[in-house]
């Protein structure tokens, strides 16, 4: 019997409309509270009175990345909002590296995570004594990437593309055609220990040719990087294919676009199929002016705000409501816009007191001519959005409901 | 691994019981807020003494229809009532209308949805200028299937069956062995087209003799109409056999029956296998007699009430309230009749203000001797279902909590 996958049914019910739709994600929004603060979350003991207003007219709920209990890196928070299900559509480390430095993967490249490592010769054979390489700086880091690009830019039919990212770390891309990317990792996982061979899993044609050009690659590096003190060998890890899913405008029918100012956002965005707008600057105000200056040429804004996920990781309670603070003050801008649906979430949770991504939902403010506010409804807080109509949904479900919310989705069935 | 589909699960464990459960649909139930009457839906409006005080003393919750932001149709919202999961059990258009005006079909019938259309035959061969043949009235209309009906009543071994429906809309029904719907709409879907052919697809025996049944019904119907002045032409669409899914009594060892005016919602409860009980009128009235006269020979009871739906189609707020007041006063008897399980809900949501079916959770009561009250509650609402022990729930999951409710269904494993 046939069933509907939920990308399926909505890229079938999707139409096309002259609305709006603004999503804000403020990363990793959602909070815990601290007793010092009469127990309330970064959210709650914000002074927000513009987010509390549209709060009191609006849908509330919160939004679960992925399960009960399972906090997500960004890219799978990301892929949940944008409704491309995180259990299904992941990224290998390759790419990720790849969106994390602002690379632009064309379709078909393999992007590797590359390492510097220390390798010991004197037996002959390579042994690993340092899978960092003394952990380089960063000019280090580019001379040492300078000093590979100039040697090595061909193997074969393939081009290779070196860029550096951050200490011991690099970005390799292998572009060429038939290339797979079920190559295993080189790195030992510890030292002493010789590097693995990059062998093709499973044994296909393309993964075949991976992995012979990535022997090279190795050992054409360890030439190059021969008369280096620490630096002298090279570790690949995180094979991966840039992927190419039914692209945003294909599945919703919506022209969309990303405001965002880290590459990782951009390149997530862009990954699904957005157009990736240029800033002036990577204030909250330039933001805002990108938004303003594309207004109407799209029918998707993906506004990406990095402070309040940043301060969160610092443990910084103050930090973290004060950036919540910053983007309430801007709120009346985009309400002056008048978009058909506003929606303000995060990708995840970062609470300060935990540190780091964390599993709890993430509240929601949907706001359309089509909500049902709940009355005993304070502010914007996860408390509140506890008592919202919306109730506790995977984000990967939140897409349909912007584009019901915005008459983009025809009826199901007769 | 084996992992068990709710079907199979609630099929595998319901149980005989002489409990009674009675399913009341107040079609479209759910609304939204207006400014105008402070904030409140119709629900929360209306002046209903019995649901009110039947809320405080029962278990509330929403069930949303299929996904959130989906507006399901009147077949996905039974369905999803009926504990068919909709995103799996759906019927084509064909089917649909045959349900529409009452044809009872066949195990193996195929219904197709036929619009008379003006053909113009000056170049040899035919040129839809109107898919609609000038929308005739429906005097004509069953004047022209009268017509079809005396000429055509059998090709080859297959039985034509032609009935009325509405302006140029009527249906046909091909009854015989070995038929099968994958066939392709004749509609040129434009007019200055010629009509398509009825093609199979996928190319099976089963779908090759529909094809060919329905492109010599084309032809005959051509001659037959060739006199006629607009309505010389017949186009067809939705090809769709009539399913034959695991029956109600089967899935849940419950005789269930259906007591509801309108054709389409008789002809879903038949579908999934409920007798559908004949009634003296068509009002509120009409049907609790009918309930009362057949209380004690069924073990479910689905009793459909239009008026809330067709009000909010309307969009006259008002009086879809005074449908909802006129419910809340056969309440009583309802509860006379000392039903296990009483539960009372819609198959989607149509707030007044939308004008049409919409994709908000439509609110649940559920009243047992095992419930779970919430002491807030102060009625039968959107707002205090959103308080209520069930929560949001899929709506395909609701037979499962009625069953369990009326002691119908057993402990899963040990």
């Amino acid at each position: 019997m046939k069933e509907w996958a939920y990308e399926d049914l909505i890229e079938n019910l999707s139409q096309e409309s002259d609305s709006k739709i603004v999503l804000v994600v403020l990363d990793g929004l959602g909070g815990l509270p601290v007793l010092e603060l009469g127990g309330k979350t970064e959210l709650e003991a914000a002074n927000t009175p513009h987010l509390d207003d549209l709060a009191r007219r609006s849908s509330l709920g919160l939004v679960e990345p992925v399960l009960p209990g399972i906090a997500p890196g960004s890219s799978a928070g990301h892929f949940g909002l944008f409704g491309y299900d995180p259990l299904k559509y992941f990224v290998g480390r390759g790419v990720l590296e790849a969106l994390g430095i602002g690379f632009e993967l064309a379709e078909g490249d393999i992007a590797v995570r590359a390492n510097f490592a220390t390798a010991d010769f004197s037996s002959g054979r390579p042994v690993i004594t340092d899978r960092r390489a003394g952990r380089p700086p960063q000019s280090e880091t580019e001379r040492l990437c300078d000093k590979l690009s100039r040697s090595i830019q061909q193997i074969g039919d393939v081009s290779i593309i070196i860029r550096p990212v951050k200490e011991h770390r690099f970005l390799v891309v292998l572009r060429g055609d038939g290339l797979g990317d079920g190559v295993r990792d080189t790195d030992p996982e510890g030292v002493g220990r010789p590097p693995l061979d990059p062998q093709p899993d499973p044994d296909t044609p393309q993964n075949r040719k991976t992995a012979s050009v990535a022997k090279e690659l190795i050992a054409l590096a360890s030439q190059v990087l021969a008369d280096e003190e620490k630096a002298n060998y090279v570790l690949l890890r995180g094979f991966s294919l840039r992927p190419s899913w039914t692209p945003f405008h294909k599945r919703y029918r919506l022209k969309g676009c990303a405001i965002a100012t880290y590459p990782m956002y951009r390149g997530l965005a862009r990954l699904v199929g957005m157009t990736v707008l240029d800033l002036e600057g990577s204030t909250l105000v330039d933001q805002i002016c990108c938004l303003k200056e594309w207004w109407g040429q799209f029918d998707f804004y993906f506004l990406h705000i990095k402070a309040t996920d940043a301060r969160g990781e610092d443990g910084n309670f103050t930090a973290k409501m004060k950036a919540i603070e910053e983007f309430d003050g801007v709120v009346p801008e985009l309400l002056s816009l008048n978009p058909t649906v506003l929606a303000i979430t995060g990708d995840h949770s970062t609470p300060a007191t935990y540190r780091a991504h964390s599993w709890h939902p993430v509240p929601l403010l949907l706001f359309s001519p089509w909500v049902m506010p709940v009355p005993s409804v304070e502010g914007f807080g996860e408390r509140d959005c506890l008592k919202g109509s919306i109730g506790i949904i995977p984000s990967r479900h939140l897409m349909s409901l912007l584009l019901a919310h915005s008459g983009r989705l025809k009826r199901y069935q007769a």
